[in-house]
């Protein structure tokens, strides 16, 4: 048999729709169109039915097959009727099976049912003798997990097994042909700024009811210079979670850790006024008094409807009295109450009266910022977004981001949606993607450009600022403040209003130019592929240049966007792509690289292993007046971290525990003040270095591969990262301060 | 007035020709062709008249300015017969000049005479009335030159004052109309290898006798592959220097710097037999006793025509009592003999046991293996082929190099002639340019294309170690050599000799790749420009690499081929290229970044500075079983020394002693043996510091231009300088061995 494939799919990480189109045949195909009258069609996932033309393209006679949990009885409440009298009308023959009861049955897990969908196709479509199919799926799964362990190959064939067998007839009830149209679950957006609601409902609803093709070019004269509008993964609310998490304000030490790390910005800390308190109320939420501000209630509010479920914030949370505040529940039971309540708390004021208090570099201060990132494509339980989402916590409102291509570019920016957003000032993240080669030369223009057009512009102000009148003060007070980002965006503000009031000519000039006025907070991300490869070339020349500007890497040690290939990030042993037998060579030392310039601001952080630290570091490398770099350890899918990824940060915590993982800072400014410049943060290692190592199907998967030379390379792993130790601990000598002489 | 101007140059560094095609008219100039019929044509090398038809394209009754020392009586001697027919026939106006006398009397310099013949010219030529024309340069000079100093614009106006005033007009013989023929000076190569010849002979004569734009596409077809024969600088023989050194045996100690510091490996130390002594002493070469092996006759060899005169080797030369062994003398009365000599002396026996008794890791010893760079195009004085030169004496015989693009390149293979060459045996150096910005990826792609090829004669050779016969302990001798350049060389030739004794079919197809079967030696070489900043991601790549590479960086700390742009190796302070004002941030710290890997070995060395030093960590890198870095400060006509090229070595010297550059060694292979990895071979800096940037033009010349900034940014050089001391001396504890446990 021939067989020929297209995957027509987006390049979100989780909640992403992708539909394969798949032709089999015994002679070659040889068809470059997408098929649009399909013998078959299997839906993957309930939902679909409401939000996409599921059956439309079926053919007279052909075969549904939905994956849900439904009973024949709850077909008939949960089919929207344009589906029941297509299946009705053109007798499809039509099939349910339950591939989250059997994943998890199996041992597979609720979300990886693609293999017992798969079976189910084979068996269906009768392309070849079930049991020949049976055998060669086994084979396949055998092929492709055995090095993950036999426990891995025997789930696989479990679920090939289940997949085939549990398949439900459906009969179509005759009623079905007289079901009416209900049309697509989409509702027009009718709440945002004017930008983002042109753009929602007339190019992001039509992509995301996968009819983007059928959009004409005039939909997009407003974005013909690429840009578009910021703030509209809000407008997706994707529902993709089993399991949300559920407040139990008994339990809450208003901490703010389940904020801190939710990687999608999801679950977050508010301080209400009595005012607002009691609408939060009316619309179901619980209170606490806000501890240490009398004036303000607290409360948490979950965005149900953009949460993955993947449970980081109940695994940080640490409860009172042994007892957590964050429960998972049942997304479908409860979606609907936790959003409400979201919806009313997301209106609500920023404080930054409490952002003042707990301070700007604290875990609770930087939770009291609305999140400029929020609702993203990244994976459930991503590494990298929760540092992201920080930063854009305490520099969003002045910032400029060029990313370069890779996860952080995926998530940043996966089209049509964009999860950067603005605050009630309606001011947000900067941000645009270049090269993944050239990621860093293109923020250094950023910074550049900026330059440019803000030194124009002071010499403009100083002339305001020569004689008296109305703005003269306030011109003072906007050059004094001219290179602090935190004094100079309210001198701006106050520069804005004096020259508004004066109305005068001078005036109008800078106000023509307001948005670069307050200095900006430059930032390069990119991942371990771009900062210690392919891009390092401009990491280091912008670190050389000596410039205001913050480099930040999210290091998952691999490639992750492009599916795990190795990296110079890439540890001893870790197999990964290219380096399929464990790489053999150390991770760079990219960190102590950087240092080597002397006036770049290093850090190495790891959130779950230290919050505090992490906040810190990214607060001083944002004040320091140069280049700083930071990276930032980042667990990823493509670890196989054997807890799963709700465990993310526990896995951080153990990281840093064992000396896999070090974290500490370097800052030139500490230097500059006659002081020692390198802080260890670490805390010298303990516990089973290989246990840690084990506990990572990166890793564990060599042991079972060739556990010879997996032993070797572990030895030298574990014995470079002892020797890491010892050198750090030295940097604390090569960086101490100089003694009076 | 219009002007338009063709340039048609080689990349030569020194000995290059240029014909500059002008044309002047008082409408706008287009022509897309150059000149073949010119109504002036001046020749500013006397030397030319013999080596290309320098008249043959003046139209009748035009203007010939020759610049030489020649009286009209000499004139008669020095031209050949169809010049002096030509100006004859074609009653061309003939004018002498002596530049290098008025470049001597003005403080120009003898080399520096274009200023003086643009005057003339204009005086001749008549394109605008002479005062104009003078005031017009003088003001040129004044704007180019201002920067660097009032004496400097006024050597240059005395220049153009004397140009204008010196002009001999000849009274052109009736006699001359009958002189005959004589041809150009090219004489057909005879002594040569094969392919040399034919290239030579077929190729290389046309382009360097400026008619290869006359040859036939055919004459190529040997060359369609890109590679050119290996050795053929040795044909130019350029005859460039105004003096040559010549030797005073009564004051040699025999320490080989003269060899060891020649740019062009034009001066060479020599041991002969009883009978190579008798034969040089015919040729006129003296002799002495050689010291410490009673069985050889010293002597020292000058390829006077191949000498670029800039006076390197009797700069270093020690000598006896204050009296030096080098003295500098007239080139034109001298070069014939000492080329004499130098011919018969280069066909002499390498004496392989004077390398082992001084060893090759030293300044002596290392100069009894024939420089396999040899007579290149680089400038006079040229601190980089030194170092290049040297290295090609210790492993050229089986040297595998990869060449960024850039100074290294151009004196590296200058078209049509290569200076890399090849000893007695046929071994040579193999050479390739690719472009800036990937050498170091195509030298480790040269790496791997060769360690795929031997692996593969590993195979073989293990078939024949396992069965008795006559290659058995030749195969086992290579196999236990495999990983060792030194031994694997000899071992080579050993199983060599057998396989073909022995005739066999396993024997032929490992012959058939004999070349492949030694451990070669990798390096790649390229500048500053290339390490620091274009090529530095792919330089980090192979260090991280692991594999047993050499990489060689020829530090001008500025682009030197492209004429000064400023690197991230240029020091602060330093004036180039957009760092027109000296530069801001302090010089990139390549080897401090290359040693965080902890498995690369990286020395920073300068030759002048400390002799030994520099040929230990040479011979120290590539010893290495891993990657290796090697910095090399290298003087540069860019610098502006003002005392001189010929003094490059003693501004090395210069540098180290006040701390403006540091040796030092890191050497992995030492931590691997549990003692202290790295040396700090510099001493504590003494001296005036800012004396040494005064020293300099491109830094005394911001102090002209702007000497508060010039002050600050000295100042900071001065302290990062010291700062880096105190950070070397740190590194030593650093990479300190850790105490036994």
């Amino acid at each position: 048999m021939y067989a020929q494939a297209y995957f027509d799919y987006d390049s979100k990480k989780s909640g992403g729709v992708t539909m394969s189109h798949l032709r089999f045949g015994k002679k070659p195909i040889k068809s470059t169109y997408l098929i649009k009258t399909a013998n078959f069609v299997a839906c993957h996932n309930p939902s679909y039915v409401r939000k996409y033309n599921m059956v439309q393209e079926l053919v007279d006679g052909g075969t549904f097959l939905l994956n849900c949990a439904w009973s024949p009885e709850e077909l008939e409440e949960h089919l929207p009727g344009q589906v029941k009298k297509y299946i009705a009308d053109h007798n499809i023959k039509f099939y349910t099976i339950d591939g989250v009861k059997i994943g998890i049955a199996t041992g597979m897990g609720p979300t990886r049912i693609n293999t017992i969908l798969q079976s189910a196709f084979f068996k269906l479509a009768n392309i070849i003798p079930e049991e020949q199919a049976i055998d060669l799926m086994k084979a396949a799964a055998k092929a492709t997990y055995g090095r993950k362990g036999d426990d891995v190959v025997q789930k696989n064939w479990a679920a090939i097994d289940e997949g085939a067998k549990q398949i439900v007839e459906i009969k179509v009830p005759e009623s079905w042909k007289d079901a009416a149209d209900e049309g697509l679950a989409f509702k027009k957006a009718t709440c945002g700024t004017d930008d983002q609601l042109a753009f929602v409902n007339g190019v992001q609803a039509a992509v995301n009811s996968q009819t983007g093709n059928d959009l004409p070019v005039s939909a997009f004269k407003d974005y013909v210079d690429g840009s578009t509008p910021s703030g509209t993964s809000a407008f997706e609310k994707r529902g993709i979670a089993v399991n949300i998490p559920n407040w139990v304000p008994e339990n809450c030490i208003q901490c703010g850790r389940c904020s801190y790390v939710c990687p999608h910005a999801v679950i977050r800390t508010y301080a209400l006024t009595e005012e607002e308190a009691a609408k939060a109320e009316a619309e179901g939420s619980q209170l606490l008094p806000f501890t240490g501000m009398a004036q303000y209630k607290f409360t948490i509010g979950i965005s149900a409807y953009d949460c993955t479920g993947c449970g980081s914030c109940a695994n940080v949370c640490p409860g009172k009295k042994g007892a957590k505040a964050l429960e998972m529940v049942n997304a479908e039971a409860n979606s609907a109450a936790a959003q409400k309540k979201f919806d009313y708390l997301v209106t609500t004021s920023e404080k930054e009266d409490v952002v003042e208090k707990f301070k700007l570099n604290t875990v609770k201060g930087s939770q009291y910022r609305k999140p400029l990132l929020e609702f993203s494509g990244a994976c459930a339980g991503c590494g990298e977004t929760p540092y992201a989402k920080l930063i854009t916590q305490m520099f969003g409102d002045r910032m400029y981001i060029a990313n370069a291509t890779g996860c952080s570019s995926i998530w940043g920016n996966s089209s049509p949606s964009t999860p950067y957003t603005f605050n009630s000032k309606g001011r947000g993240p900067a941000w645009d993607n270049s090269l993944f080669e050239d990621a860093a030369e293109f923020g250094y223009g950023m910074l550049l450009a900026q330059k440019a057009i803000r030194d124009g512009l002071k010499t403009k102000v100083e002339a305001i600022a020569e004689k008296e009148g109305v703005a003269q003060e306030a011109a003072k007070e906007w050059l004094d403040t001219f290179a602090c980002g935190v004094e100079n965006g309210p001198a701006t503000d106050k520069l804005v209003a004096a020259l508004e009031e004066c109305g005068c000519e001078a005036g109008k000039e800078i106000l023509a130019q307001k948005d670069f006025l307050a200095k900006k907070s430059q930032w390069i991300f990119g991942g371990d592929g771009w900062a210690f490869d392919i891009g390092y070339g401009g990491v280091d020349h912008v670190l050389a240049s000596g410039r205001d500007i913050n480099v930040m890497v999210f290091n998952t040690e691999v490639y992750s966007n492009t599916g795990g290939q190795s990296s110079k990030a890439t540890p001893t042993g870790a197999v990964a792509q290219f380096a399929a037998a464990g790489k053999e060579t150390k991770q760079k030392d990219l960190a102590g690289m950087a240092m080597t310039y002397g006036y770049v601001y290093v850090a190495q952080i790891a959130m779950g292993a230290d919050f505090n630290q992490a906040v810190k570091a990214i607060a001083e490398a944002e004040a320091y007046p140069g280049p700083s770099l930071i990276i930032a350890y980042a667990p990823c899918i493509n670890h196989g971290i054997k807890k799963g990824m709700s465990k993310a940060m526990t896995e951080e915590a153990l990281a840093v525990e064992t000396g896999y993982w070090y974290n500490f800072r370097y800052n030139p400014q500490l230097a500059a003040e006659g002081k020692d410049a390198f802080i260890l943060d670490s805390k010298a290692p303990k516990g089973d270095y290989q246990e840690f190592l084990n506990g990572e199907v990166r890793y564990n998967s060599l042991m079972r591969a060739n556990p010879e030379r997996a032993k070797r390379l572990f030895a030298k792993n574990e014995a470079e990262s002892k020797a890491k130790w010892e050198y750090l601990n030295r940097l604390i000598d090569l960086y101490k301060a100089k003694a009076e002489e």
